[in-house]
């Protein structure tokens, strides 16, 4: 059975069923159409990592822009016992919200909002899973890049994990997610093709079976493929893929541009620095060394600590699936809602684990840029009418442990959310990939370095506002004082 | 950008850049129609499972029987280098080979084929990226969903990870294989709408935000749903959520199928046997107790182990991740090819890691269970021409240690194959979701109950016949004469 047995295939039937019975419930008792505000975010920065990468914005877009029920998905909802009269209704919904939301390749922190939609009831409603679907795992995909990155530095990163990928939107998008993060290609053909992403990859160890020998293999990939990377572990890397990779190189000359070798098993420390003699004996100085199987941050950091001579790095598993990680946790809260006199009122969700109870009201979030250093000296989050650009002097202080503050002067407040659809107006053009990864890239120059090391970094703060802070406990006082009278 | 941006996007282009290149040696070579042989397995077993779970066969079927590429899939290449004369052979390519597989619902284990491709050497090697990409990651789900089964015994398992999975086709395909595995639901409503899934969910707190009460919250969405169930932890569990569901059932009697109560936070354990006795001393001893919140079966053993009262488990992003272990690592080798005089010859992929040697050879894999027990001896891998199910005893040994042997008489050799495609011809029709569940739980029943234990399982054994490891040996021992050969 395959996605496409219904030509009408919607992603507007990709949400939890129980949207679709609150949506329900909404309409048939005429509040659907009340605005309300939800915002995205995360309570934890994933891999113990000082940062995250948002991604999936444009994703998100497109699901937003085609957002309508098909035919098949109403005939499925009838299946489902939906009656007639809401099913007629469901058919006309479409988003007309406004949405602000950061950037591909914004840095983002915990217990800030990434997107915040401010929609009739209905419509922020039924989108929540989707959404969370698609930034969940591609901000998961660009933080692991980006992390990955820190301790590559300047040597080049290709995304080789498709065949391990959770299924295929996974291989495609993640791919994307990891040229945010500051990758040079994949090796996936399709997201090559839809995204514009560079495509890398030579050979596999089934053409050296193949021809039963590296000699004859390399031969003929030689004869069709100008730029030659041979890869050398099929039979014994050393005393058969190596030599004869130079054997080749040699016989061929000019007739082909010999990049270098492949190294995808054994001992890579060892392996490579025994084939960087052997090239640079040969007279191949500038031939490069590529790796792959199985790396992460952890085992290159290693293989580095070791003296491995590596050039270009090929990640795959533990890259695509976040393997240390493979979930991001980004939720997606009601903090706002029009009341039946058309007022906007706060709403929080309490929760018996501390850290899960939501931030009130329509908010904001800032970069505080000091205008000295350059340097970021923190997130910011206010309540929406608050300015802090216009202001000299704000004080900064940590929302759990309030005593830890700091007064800061002479700074930007970059406003970290751009507004990308206005009442149901598309108003955002995204730009390329390379541009989003030039724009994390000069982001990561913002953050003092400990916030970028990749194990136990500095606790990035983000802070809200006095007028924020006030206003969280105050609703935390009124949901307080609504249990105890139910009690009573 | 979306990927419906060309109207014709193609799962063909699916695959890693390296089989292109492949593709075109072989084709240039004139050896893109020899018959080669490829095997897809794992090496280990995921989450330190006694068993696995295969799935992905009918999105497999699917990929193959539409294996072709579109005129855009074949523009892109252009852009990319490729030469009209291999473009236009590209553009002829269908899979025409013969598929042996096992079905859905099956015991896999690590080092015997789940899948087994015959098929002209290009054929084979373009679809390697995208079968790994769809068999590791479904086979991984429905393993993860028998294990949490395992422990949930007879009580009734959700899928509820939309959210949290790893981009769109990862919740829709894994809350499929999630059935395979032996859920009963999922959460996704396009999920069951493509693959006939029953779906489940009732609301969430944004209801209840939306309402500002508990009590006009489960009001309203009893007005418009006959069976209710009430999330109850939004406020506070048991001073509001759980007396307050009380409330409304005893209000509305049987105007509504009050089926129970969620709980979705906080110490379940505790709070789901106070619900219980709450719900128990008001009248109602059948409304369910309905759990969520980060489990998997290492938290459901421990909650268990403490008396939670829970009739029904919601499980998220611990099942659609496989978040202690991400990836299956299915790989996809080549075991034999026909040489330049038409004959088949084996081939080997020699490694430094001992385990990651390949077993050469066309091959079947056996399920050797003992008439009298019912249970199963063990897999046993034979080359193809040999015929276990005729034969009255047959030895089976450790393929490590080969000294652990034993004899074993008085058994059913199952075929764990069927052929699923003949010469291009797709001859296997799938059975419903729920009949592979049924088939996947019959199976488990031949297992001794060693091999199902969470924790440190027995390692149930898959040996080679006394033929095919002298095949193995034989095929080492002229790898490594090559090699020694070279050094000369």
């Amino acid at each position: 059975m395959k996605t496409s047995k219904f030509a009408d295939d919607s992603l507007t039937l990709h949400t939890d069923l129980y949207q679709i019975n609150m949506a329900e419930s909404y309409w048939a008792d005429g509040i659907h159409d009340r605005k309300a505000v939800f915002e995205l975010y995360f309570r934890k920065l994933p891999f113990g990592n000082g940062y995250a990468i948002f991604a999936g914005l444009e994703r998100m877009l497109d699901y937003l822009r085609d957002f309508q029920f098909s035919e098949s998905d109403i005939a499925y909802l009838r299946e489902l016992g939906y009656k007639e009269d809401f099913l007629s209704y469901l058919q006309t919904v479409r988003f007309t919200g406004t949405v602000h939301s950061m950037v591909e390749g914004e840095l983002a922190f915990a217990n800030e909002p990434l997107v915040r939609v401010e929609a009739p009831l209905v419509e922020a409603q039924l989108i929540e899973t989707a959404i969370l679907n698609i930034v969940n795992f591609q901000t998961l995909i660009a933080t692991k890049a980006s992390r990955i990155k820190q301790v590559t530095a300047d040597e080049v990163c290709m995304e080789f994990g498709s065949r391990r990928a959770q299924e295929m939107d996974a291989a495609i998008w993640g791919a994307r997610a990891a040229i945010i993060g500051g990758f040079a290609s994949t090796s996936n053909v399709r997201a090559g093709k839809l995204f514009g992403i560079p495509t890398a990859g030579t050979h596999a160890h089934a053409l050296v079976q193949a021809y039963k020998s590296d000699y004859d293999a390399f031969h003929s990939y030689a004869k069709r493929h100008k730029d030659c990377v041979f890869l050398v572990d099929t039979y014994n890397t050393l005393k058969s893929g190596v030599p004869t990779a130079i054997q080749v190189a040699k016989e061929l000359g000019d007739k082909i541009n010999f990049i270098g070798i492949r190294l995808d098993s054994g001992d890579i420390a060892f392996l490579s620095k025994e084939a960087r003699k052997m090239l640079d004996e040969a007279g191949f100085p500038n031939a490069k060394i590529i790796v792959s199987n199985d790396l992460d941050e952890y085992t290159i950091l290693n293989l580095k600590a070791q003296g491995a001579r590596v050039d270009i790095w090929g990640i795959g598993t533990k890259l695509i699936t976040a393997y240390d990680q493979p979930a991001l946790g980004a939720v997606y809260k009601m903090v706002s809602i029009e009341n039946e006199h058309g007022k906007m009122e706060d709403t929080i969700k309490i929760s018996a684990n501390a850290e899960k109870v939501s931030t009130p009201g329509l908010k904001n979030v800032y970069r505080i840029i000091d205008k000295e250093t350059g340097k970021s000296e923190g997130d910011y989050v206010t309540m929406a009418d608050e300015t802090p650009q216009n202001e000299t002097r704000i004080k900064m202080f940590h929302p759990v442990h309030t005593f830890v503050s700091k007064f800061v002067t002479n700074f930007e407040a970059k406003n970290l959310h751009v507004k990308v659809i206005d009442n149901g107006e598309f108003v955002y053009e995204s730009p390329s990939l390379f541009e989003m990864q030039q724009y994390a890239y000069n982001n990561l120059n913002v953050l003092w370095d400990e916030y970028k090391r990749s194990l136990n970094p500095e606790e990035y703060p983000v802070d809200l506002s006095q007028k924020c802070w006030d206003n969280k406990m105050r609703n935390i006082e009124e949901a307080r004082q609504m249990v105890e009278q139910l009690e009573q």
